[in-house]
């Protein structure tokens, strides 16, 4: 697959070792030993050190070729190397896929900031965008900016676990870096999304951040070197697609990243109709419904980068809500809550061991910024999952909220 | 809602009156009651008179105001006529609304020929296509084609006793008639899909239907008096949309069609994933990969007039799909199948009391035909539920069939 003058491989790090971390390591793993001409075998992974069962879980990592911790039973590729310093992870890799809990993002990329090749390129696969105070950023866009790097990103119906037992499904990676001149690099004139060029979305100044990719540049992309196989579409494909993973390439970060985090919010109100006992086609209307207004929200507020089939007909999309709303924890616990007449808080407190459900704060966050824009009655499912989790309205108050007499596809 | 001169009442006849047909009547009366000024109140039922507790089925329908056979539970209302002459049923109506078996709307239609409106309107709610002999047909078509009417389609997640009981769910209907000159009627440059002016597709002649909306017109359609309000898509919206029933009208007949018929297909194959015990995210795999599979067969065989949306955004597609997939009896008796070793003609003939399953014989109809034309290996998924089902393959290597290694969206 190298071109004649591509001769140097690439090296893979694995940025976070947890049950998905550990899971994308033993994928990708897979495929550096499957593709010697593309690829230096060995894959480092960054662990964050602690102890196991008394001794460093590196060691154990790299002495029974197994995450004891966070994926147990799973035999991991005997060329994972588990490494505790991150530094010296990333040193001289030129793909560097990050599976860490997004809290820790901006703290290791400033680690590894001046360790890594300047010229590498990067792959979130950490799950949904960050949500905050009227502010709406990719994290594959704080990773770019941090390091200056472009980032892309992966998403899916993917549960790790099933992931590591090999039981098959299908992801999307999305992966869209500006041309770069390699003999003189100049900045791309219209960077795509989740280029380090983009700041942090003000949701706040809609006008902003219509196109991301219209942002102005901060950062010059750094050429990978000629003799290096160009990091494209192919190439990506080649490091995560198995058997048992099938990968679809496309180009739409933000779609790939918005999918995983709006999706809780429709999961929410699917739970509330099945909890209902309202049966699978009221379900299944809440779906339709949910999808056409995650694509309106990617358009409107991520401008001409979003593509409607990411949702519509890519796992990180339709397929991801499918499961979401079958057997996810948001849809569960709004099921039960419904079923059992409580909160959901006390549902959250009872289920989930002090954690919370993500699509309750998503759905806050949304509906806050959907009213500071006057848009709430555009996205009437959205508000309307807001409006419960307030006491504003009711479960069955739902098909009402969302109902549309008069205007419509008529397409 | 009608225009000034438009001082002319619909009169709407139901054509059928089984389970969908008893519930679709109720829902247009609620509708002709709702709208005095779109519609006569008086509904008309056709009923195939049969005898109930030793009485006529259409005096008990008149007295009880109820289909004690075949919607037993739900009160009509009481300006549903039942009807047992279908001539006199259709009398006078400007909208005909066909809601029966498939196998007989051919005798159907020819008894009503010379007795209807010439100027009037169908919908059909018959589910699916007819498909035989390396040929598929839209039912929507064939009324078309043997009364000289235009004839929509109305598809969607819809079961009929939950929409009887109110249960909300969504619906879909395709409505686009060809325009007409009510002055000087010609027919049109462009008959759109549905229409009359389409004969049967012949799907062993490729070029041939490439477009449906190209087929030679053969018969040109009545304009409507113009005292009558026009029968367009608001007027299609008032007549179908409840609360409990939320209708979205587009234009797209023989998308809304298809759906209702390929959907089967996929569902034989998210059964047997289910009953392997693969998970949820590979059941929302194959349900992607088969949504993909129903848009590329639409485009290619119904031609321009078939709209990607359609399947990806409406519920006679992605819905309908998910419900069938998750609890429709295609999904069922495979699901079985797997878990119990047993092949499906088995579990059919146990399940089913005489019955067939729909998604066997479309495989089986839609795999001929792509292997008449060279296309089994554009369909991995059709045509890998047909290896199955003759036992060529195992569900096991469904992930393998479907796996594409190189080609992609790379979109």
């Amino acid at each position: 697959m190298a071109s004649l003058s591509a001769n140097k491989k690439h090296k893979v790090t694995v940025v976070g070792s947890g049950n998905w971390g550990s899971t994308i390591a033993k994928v990708v793993a897979e495929n550096t030993a499957s593709h010697p001409d593309l690829f230096e075998k060995e894959v480092q992974m960054w662990v964050f050190e602690e102890q196991v069962e008394g001794r460093n879980l590196t060691e154990l990592i790299n002495e029974k070729h197994e995450n004891q911790k966070y994926l147990p039973g799973i035999p991991l590729p005997k060329h994972v190397i588990a490494n505790p310093s991150i530094e010296d992870a990333v040193k001289g890799s030129t793909i560097l896929v990050f599976n860490l809990p997004h809290q820790f993002i901006i703290a290791q990329c400033r680690q590894i900031k001046g360790h890594i090749e300047p010229y590498a390129r990067g792959i979130s696969c950490i799950k949904g965008v960050n949500v905050g105070d009227g502010k709406i950023s990719l994290f594959s866009e704080t990773i770019g900016r941090e390091l200056g790097i472009y980032c892309g990103a992966l998403s899916g119906a993917n549960i790790a676990n099933e992931v590591a037992q090999e039981k098959w499904c299908e992801t999307t990676i999305a992966y869209d870096p500006p041309p770069v001149d390699s003999q003189a690099p100049t900045p791309a004139k219209t960077p795509p999304n989740g280029t380090p060029a983009s700041s942090q979305l003000d949701l706040t100044k809609l006008d902003q951040h219509k196109d991301v990719s219209g942002l102005p540049s901060k950062v010059k992309l750094k050429p990978l070197p000629a003799e290096f196989h160009p990091i494209d579409h192919v190439t990506i494909k080649t490091l995560f697609h198995r058997p048992y993973f099938h990968a679809r390439v496309v180009s739409d970060v933000a779609g790939v990243s918005l999918g995983g985090a709006l999706k809780n919010i429709v999961a929410l109100a699917a739970g509330w109709v099945d909890g209902l006992g309202w049966g699978d086609n009221a379900k299944a209307a809440i779906m339709r419904v949910g999808l056409l207004e995650m694509v309106d929200f990617g358009k409107r507020f991520f401008g001409k980068t979003i593509q409607t089939k990411t949702f519509t007909e890519e796992s990180a999309g339709v397929a991801d809500l499918i499961t979401t709303c079958s057997g996810g924890r948001n849809h569960r616990c709004a099921k039960m809550s419904v079923v059992e007449g409580k909160s959901i808080a006390e549902i959250e407190e009872r289920e989930l061991n002090g954690q919370k459900l993500q699509g309750v704060s998503t759905a806050e966050e949304v509906n806050n910024f959907l009213k500071s824009q006057g848009l709430e009655k555009e996205f009437p499912l959205f508000t309307a999952v807001s409006q419960i989790l307030k006491g504003e309205a009711k479960y069955e108050d739902i098909p009402k909220l969302i109902e549309s007499e008069t205007s419509d596809a008529f397409a």
